[in-house]
């Protein structure tokens, strides 16, 4: 048994330091999903104002994972561009200005983050700029206002994370990189790729050109296909003789029956996924699968909750050598229930046990799998796409309007 | 559209006033799985240390619940009683004694409601004193000792929650009562009744006949069971004249395959219940539902987090005339939605597409239902029972521990 | 293994003589469904004239049951009185009488049955007359056309089978019953008893009162259900003190979910009902239960394959001492896998495999539920009736007319 | 409303006549699964020696997939290769040889196809003389003994099917070439290609430069997955710049979750595959997928009922101008149902309701998905091929054995 718990103090050195030295360096979850089911997030706009509004709340979540395990607490910076915040956030007093909310995160972070030695990352991610088909200018202006915040508050390296477009990404890391800072970038994309059809594996080219050291996907897709995204990255790069840390960061939700724009396009998202929740189980086979394959930098999004971050920290225990503080309250494989009461509840104490259990719903009358929305318009934006009549999500909505769709 | 969000004076009134006057209280989540997931709480003893250890996490769950519309913020004492606490505490310091949990509890509960108004309920719950044939006086000693730290810190009202047996839940009634204070009475039974056969309608009235003027249900089972049950306790009432008013506090999974004892039975227990978790909108159904049969106390237990408390507080809201300080962060019935850039998901943004919605699980390889464990044993202790060779779950497991189940 | 197939010389003894006997008595299988399948019964109609257009299929189809082990074959007759006939018959061409019909069914049943020395049973079930209201005279007048049939061609003895109200089935006993050949009787009911109300040991009572040697249940519900309702008749009788041979005959689909009409309410009915579909090993099941349960006449009605049938007489041979012919090509429990080339394959060759297996159904896209239709209505039916207000099926289709439902 | 049911005087022509003009011609059902369930062929063997002990089992079938509307009716002469009747053929008396099955199977098969002027088509498949690596002129000889019988009976063509390797398909085709007569060749294979690795488009490309006219799959995946690999061999014929006509036929179970070598490795195979049985709507989107992609000669495989043949016979009316005669006991998607007395029955009248039905499958404790057995052995086995340690299914599993698999 592996009893450790404090964090040792190689935690102090830098994100590179560490995967350079082979170390495994724990994410933390999604705190837009998080939040909206503890009432400070609202799901749409999912923009992240409780910073300013709510401290609180944001502060015990970022605790809630340090003490599960996550080395990295990232801002909560998700959609806080001043484009984004103004486009949809005109249901917040006006008050709170972009640079209060992302000032607010980063203090918040770094509070929570002295009190277990963690890493602070500030975070930029897409902006509705592109998307509107602003200018290169334009759209690197919005990361280069949220990037002044981060070094007047000293994080210790950024993340561009949550990209459909390369090109977008590309732009976020150029302008991050700038900064002399360790830079991470991710992209919320699946095996074929980003919404122009580039591939993984010239994502992950494009991204560690644009100097990334740290590259692989977020969110949009369950733990299996994100590892197989990131597989097609590692091979796109060992092609391109490029060095890079791999890292990700996939949603604690199961769907394997997601289209190319993922968990967005099915019938559930976002307020009856419920049954597609990842048990812990779940997430001790993804970290496992994710560590074999050579990824360092292990974490969640939307969906993960901080037992679920725990389920990395337990699973990879042995490799690492400790375990983190959450687990004074959580046995290995459920060992705690070996002191039930009932026989069969105490039967249910060993790793053969959950690992083989093949949850039920409890919903008969439900499906297993759904036919995600817009498929024939995905179809039919891909073309628009390759005739060239379109190239931003936004002509591609007013092609779609014009058709009545 | 309903916008009052501020809570009306009236909430100062005590919890039979309110229920006298025909109001609509809001009861709160679960904490020991709510806690459980946020890395507080161990499963298997489920004690409440967390009030001494981690106050901070406590308090954060409360406000979340008072935000979400919650009127009733219960003491987070949850098998606190001496016996518990002892007999499954040894991996709590020493230190921690029984009383320093309780007080603690009331402290933090009450710190809270004030930001709202809310009442603070003092809780007991069924004690391992009981189930190992402790005779009454020692039984109602447990209950004394805690009811001594709610008289103290002075809390609004009693309940008496999770008993599995109406003898015990009715000691506990009449320790409680002695203090002057109104008692509510939750067992956790479905529509077979407690573990002694007892029907939910002879268990209804034992309890009001023992001093509780509201009774009910509590965990174990899915809202659609709980109100099943209540149903039945109502009935009860009825044919033997009794008044009180109804509360139900149900899961928040989809059990309709559990047997007699509950989801503690289904394999899933505890670490597998993910596809069970309801959604908000079950949550809705619920809540209207237990509003059509007259409960007028409505909130929940394990599975419970803060945004399904939400819900009851929406689904409600017409007849409330107001709601909820969180619901500054959700649109009714997904109309937040009605914003997306695609036209697939602006089509989620209404009523009728979420109440009809059957969420798919994405797990293809799972069954819906699952057989309870432990039936034969079950169906072997009401035989046991009969035959008054056993009488209570303790002398139960003995009689199958010799015969080397 | 046993391994006697061929017929002993008792069964040439008349029903009541082997079931007084103790011995089991194996029915055949469901003729309209496997017709339908075959193209030559229509669904909707369901009539049987195939007996005069096709008789070779009508004659290889009882060569099957035969085979398979059935000790009684019935006159394919089903829906055959010249009401029902007429009624539905406009598709069929005039000159195919009613009197051909039945003579037809006769002489096939009697010709298959001499290969085999099995039973011949003249089959009758309800008629439109009874529910559009005609009286007691006209109703009994439609079975005394089909007896009279039976009578000339001598059957062994007769069976009257599906009727949903038991008010019939009761007219029906008494006209069979004049023949001074023995009758049984089945209704097409649930555990919840007929369409007036009446409960299953209710109907059991009245149709022996009525001269029923033989009471049981036939078609609607799957064997799970059907059993249940057989064992409510049992114990009626008991009540009642009186003695009958109990038989059942249920649908080989599965069919859990529906309501008190059967599965012609449930959305599948009648050409979506594949999923449903028994396996031999649920068959195996359904048997050895019937038989636990005291039932002695086994057999099938809709769904039920020949296989199906043989795993009846399968199942229940070691009682029996014998196989039926067509276990020849078959063997016990998988047993002729074991020479496989795949050693994955051959590990199937055993019963614990084929007993615990849970097959797929290869629809991820579909549910394991539905909810019938028709639940308002029916509901709406039995409180119209309770008010007098409707006595039959025709005029409750009427008032629901009315109703504009 | 399409009305002609006779069968016009084109049908006298030759299978390749009709498929140059362009015309669709229906095959047949699968015999062994057919005849297993209604008691005449043994699982596992599967072969057919019923065409001599049981004529009138086979005609009888034979005759309802004519009236359902096949243009082809194959001889029974599956695994009917001298090797293959004595290699599992020991539980079938020594009488019955090789050549009298193969006559048997042809007179029959003429004798039904002049009620109704269809194409008798004789049919070899693969033998266990090839996995147990004999060389080709032994092989051949296998399939020259049956021509020999085929020859003398002067079927109108040839068919090559169920073949794994493309290797002994190949020898198939050029011994059945020599006839002179049409020949068609299926492989049981999907779009992985055959178990040397041979793409769909290489199989079909050497199947066709060995003289098949006619080339596409039969057997071992279901509809969707067999039309897939049909679209393959058609782009590989494409590509090659050769020409042919397209064939499927098809399993009628779902099989979206089969491995490369089939529905063999499943689970359910073959006792338990009840659950995935296509429903005639299924079926008639099959006809309608298969259509499109330009397959000509269209019917099915195992699980194929003759009401499956007259679904894809009643989708392609339209196109044919005429309707089998089975039809006339077939409303079209269900339109029989119109006139039944509930209207929640009659509402289901319509094809939008069938088209659109998922049909639950009652079984809330079985999974949708299965793993097929012996991934790990098929992967393995991959691996040992490439490594030419293996190159045939005999010597693979020696080494398994070896291994004490």
């Amino acid at each position: 048994r592996i009893v450790i718990v404090n964090l040792p103090s190689c935690f102090l050195q830098g994100i590179l330091e560490r995967l350079d030295a082979g170390e495994i360096v724990i994410g933390d979850g999604g705190f837009v999903f998080a939040l909206e089911k503890r009432g400070y997030v609202k799901a749409g706009p999912w923009t992240p104002e409780a910073t300013v509004e709510h401290p609180e709340a944001v502060r015990q979540l970022h605790r809630e994972f340090l003490r599960a395990g996550s080395n990295v607490l990232q801002t909560f910076t998700f959609y806080a561009s001043e484009d984004k915040l103004e486009n949809r956030g005109n249901y917040v007093a006006e008050k709170i200005s972009c640079h209060k909310v992302n000032e607010a995160a980063c203090d918040i972070a770094r509070e929570v983050a002295n009190e277990g030695d963690a890493l602070v990352a500030g975070g930029v991610s897409q902006t509705p700029s592109y998307l509107s088909c602003k200018d290169k200018t334009e759209v690197k202006a919005a990361f280069q206002k949220q990037l002044e915040v981060f070094m007047k508050k000293n994080v210790d390296f950024l993340i561009a994370e949550y990209f459909e477009h390369v090109e977008e990404a590309v732009w976020a890391v150029e302008v991050l990189k700038e900064s002399g800072k360790p830079v991470a970038a991710t992209m919320c994309i699946g095996p074929e790729g980003d919404m122009h059809g580039v591939s993984p594996g010239q994502c992950a080219v494009q991204l560690v050109k644009a100097g990334a050291s740290i590259v692989g996907v977020n969110c949009h897709f369950d733990p299996e296909t994100s590892i197989e995204t990131v597989r097609l990255m590692k091979e796109g790069l060992q092609a391109a003789k490029l060095k890079a840390h791999l890292m990700c960061q996939p949603l604690a939700f199961h769907t394997p029956d997601c289209g190319k724009q993922g968990f967005i396009d099915l019938p559930e998202f976002p307020f009856g996924l419920e049954p597609r929740i990842a048990t812990r189980w779940d997430i001790q086979k993804y970290a496992r699968k994710a560590y074999d394959l050579g990824i360092r930098f292990i974490g969640g999004c939307c969906g993960f909750e901080p037992y679920h971050i725990r389920a990395i920290a337990e699973e990879l225990a042995p490799e690492r050598g400790f375990l983190p503080e959450a687990s004074e309250k959580h046995g290995s494989w459920g060992d705690n229930l070996s002191m039930h009461t009932k026989p069969w509840v105490r039967a249910r104490a060993r790793k053969e046990y959950w690992e083989n259990l093949k949850p039920a719903s409890g919903r008969p009358y439900c499906p297993c799998m759904s036919k995600p929305d817009g498929w024939g318009v995905t179809r039919g934006a891909k073309e628009l796409m390759q005739q060239k009549e379109a190239t931003t999500e936004q002509q591609l909505k007013e092609l779609f309007q014009k058709k009545k769709f």
